[in-house]
């Protein structure tokens, strides 16, 4: 076996993985966008089933020959050998058995939690979340040996990140977003938009946006979905939305951030789809590209402007005067319960709470138990309002139910990178505002695919950031971004 | 390890099989109702991916080990070791590697129909039906071991059936159906209905009509698909349709068709779900479900009254004066060019021409590109007009596209077992067609769950419609169902 020969050969089993993990993936769109209730426990019982194809594949001892005898010739070539390397490392220190059953539950556990958020009920939510926390647990003291199990779980999504420097950069922000909240909460409240928004109406609307940042219908499609979310790669990367009719830019911004998610996949370089660095690096710089489309492009005084008129045509009289009111309306800023619905003043601040909680959890400090009196203490503290019902507090995310703990973090990550990537963009592309006010993201989409997207995985999260910024990644740029904002919108 | 030990190893290994094919079956589904165009060829990379993860799983040496072990305590056990035995005798005849290419090919076919038939290009296709063609000739090759090949791919569809006995069969049956076909057509054509059925309303319709049959829509869905079908079993089983807005009954019947496919899969006995027995127990016999769901139950004088006046609730003036012409607008008999459009005396004969075309391109007896003069030499030769365009002849069924060559045959075997079936269920219950003339479809339906439905592939195809019926199946009792039926409606 030459060494070419080799690093052929793993490269085409990897490929199989990819399709497979792709396949995995579609299953956990139809469950939350097609499927059947009464299915649930079945559909429970296939993924387990494919996360015991994928985690055999991913433990092969063939790929450790591979790893040996493969001689990488490029940059690209050594990009590929490291991710298949911590894939390999990360599965075979996780029993099958247990990847399975935590595959089983969590997709159970999905329909628990929408049963439970729906009747309002916590404690027919508890139990569940007992044993997703215990597994989670569980496969971390297996990934950590002897570390920190929560940075084990982090490392999942956000390959060098860690609690500590999380924790660190997250108490850098703190004070300043504070702050920005207590000075615009003083001041009068922008008016809201009011009145009816049809659902076909909107969603009409959310298709007509998401074609305006270039989202590729050929490969995609958008459903509605209880918990907005992307899906998939390469050929085939969908998106979903909600619609209240009360609110519609729940649906918009909804749409236009899964569209940052999904075109972030569908525009990785063709010679890297379906392999291992064929998908967004990172939670967090997956989350930096649907944070920039959704917030500092698409809530701008420039695109704000466009979709004003937009709405205008499609839409009866909604309350609203002029295009500036409009961005004010689009941006007020109030202490809400919901994370999804937060302003971007509020947004990280509903983040620290999950990861301050969450990471308690998992270290084994929290108890399922006490969760809930946790919530409600520290969203008091923290937003100055107590939880008036549980759909507004513990059982708002899908997350936790799924056992995705050092997920919530990459949220607020996310938000950081998108702010260094704004002042990359800004200055890259002087005339940003004026095409956007038109309605043209073209300059923008343009500048994301080809600095960031297409290079998926060749780089790790943080060098992909710096090297499409041009500069060290940190919250400077978001913070600076935000207070220019707020502070000009609420005349501070 | 005991004899019981070996059973449940081997029930527990098979279990996520059956879940795995379920996902293959799932993709299936979602290619031809939700996915995106541009996403075909990694569908295909997917679907050959999983086919790959199948073979493997059927070919697992453990499995001889197991069956060698086991020791069956009852017929369930035997029945299910048998279904085992069969699919690894005939999974270790195959290589891997060509099940794997026939999975991605026929995958990619499909689309390249579909594309080639809304061209009417029969020589954009014909290149693909080539390989698809070849790729099955060289599975049969493998699995005749030297007998008949296309025996050999019959068997993956109707175990226990040739093509020597089924064309016996179409041969006894030939010349009354022909003789029928005469008489009828020398009568005055009946009444069509004539109207704009809008596609809201008619699908609106096919939902209440598949409520009507006790479709369990908590285990199910209905969507639309160029070529209608059921996909799914156990606890998600979901039906697919049709509209043409200037025809009703296309939407109506196809939906009628689907829920008997798809109740037969989710009323077999909870114990056998997910277990090799657990599914339909052929295609025959899955048929025999579809057909008299949709023929001796859907199209006749009762149920025909009962949709008349839903029809009229639904619908503007269709031209329809009274249920009587209504029931003999519905079975109007005229040799149209498209079998899934055909009226019951016309589709046998659809079904013999492809039987003998495909056994002749299976045994190498008629090339690929001889194949469409063939089909339209023999088509004027049975219905006495020419193929007018390749949708209405060689372009107008998805099978070959998808390697299905074996599967036509098993259409006609289910007519002979539903006209069996019914023979039985009109004994059975003396009073059926007054029920069905007020839409209760309900003690009919509970016949077929109760009598065949439940038991899956508890016996064998012949079998299980012996013992439901309580006599020995023959074409007999379809063939004086027709003769009978139409010779009244158009009195003869």
């Amino acid at each position: 076996m030459t060494n070419n020969t080799a690093y052929a050969q793993l490269m085409a089993f990897q490929r199989q993985t990819e399709a497979l993990g792709l396949v995995a993936e579609r299953l956990g769109w139809d469950q939350e966008t097609m499927m059947p209730r009464g299915a649930a426990e079945q559909r429970g019982e296939e993924m387990a089933a494919m996360e015991g194809v994928l985690h055999a594949r991913r433990t092969d001892p063939r790929i450790e020959d591979w790893l040996e005898a493969a001689d990488p010739v490029d940059a690209e070539a050594r990009a590929q050998l490291r991710a298949i390397r911590r894939s390999f490392v990360r599965a075979t220190k996780v029993p099958s058995d247990l990847a399975q059953e935590i595959a089983r539950v969590t997709s159970t556990a999905q329909g628990i939690w929408a049963e439970a958020r729906a009747r309002e009920r916590v404690d027919e939510f508890l139990p569940t979340l007992q044993e997703v926390v215990d597994l989670r647990r569980q496969e971390a003291a297996c990934l950590a040996q002897g570390g920190d199990l929560y940075d084990a779980l982090i490392d999942d999504y956000e390959p060098g990140a860690t609690a500590d420097s999380l924790g660190a950069m997250f108490g850098r922000m703190r004070p300043r977003l504070v702050a920005l909240r207590e000075a615009v909460l003083g001041a009068p409240v922008p008016k809201a938009v009011k009145g009816h928004f049809g659902e076909a109406a909107q969603l009409r609307l959310a298709r007509d946006l998401a074609s305006t940042f270039s989202y590729d219908w050929s490969r995609g499609r958008l459903d509605l979905a209880v918990h907005p979310f992307s899906s998939g790669s390469a050929y085939d990367s969908r998106i979903t939305t909600r619609v209240v009719e009360s609110e519609p830019f729940n649906c918009i911004y909804s749409t236009i951030h899964e569209v940052g998610h999904s075109s972030y996949e569908l525009n990785v370089d063709a010679d890297y789809k379906l392999t291992p660095i064929g998908r967004g690096v990172s939670m967090g710089v997956h989350e930096s590209q649907s944070r920039i489309y959704e917030n500092q492009i698409g809530r701008g005084r420039g695109f704000t402007g466009f979709l004003y008129s937009e709405m205008q045509q499609r839409f009866d009289d909604f309350g609203i005067g002029s295009a500036e009111e409009f961005y004010r309306a689009v941006n007020r800023v109030q202490p809400g319960f919901i994370r999804t619905e937060a302003d971007e003043v509020h947004y990280n601040l509903h983040i620290m709470m999950r990861f301050d909680l969450e990471r308690a959890l998992v270290r084994g400090d929290l108890a399922v138990d006490d969760l809930e009196a946790a919530w409600n203490d520290r969203f008091l503290a923290d937003f100055g309002v107590a939880v008036d019902r549980p759909a507004h507090g513990l059982l708002q995310d899908v997350h936790w139910s799924v056992g995705l703990f050092g997920y919530f973090p990459t949220y607020t990550l996310g938000n950081v990178y998108a702010g260094c990537l704004y002042q990359a963009l800004t200055a890259a592309v002087p005339d940003l505002e004026d095409r956007l006010s038109r309605g043209d993201t073209t300059e923008a989409v343009e500048w994301l695919r080809e600095n960031l997207q297409r290079h998926g995985g060749l780089r790790t999260p943080r060098e992909t950031v710096a090297a499409a910024c041009g500069f060290e990644p940190s919250e400077g740029p978001l913070l600076d971004y935000l207070e220019r904002k707020f502070r000009g919108l609420y005349g501070l």
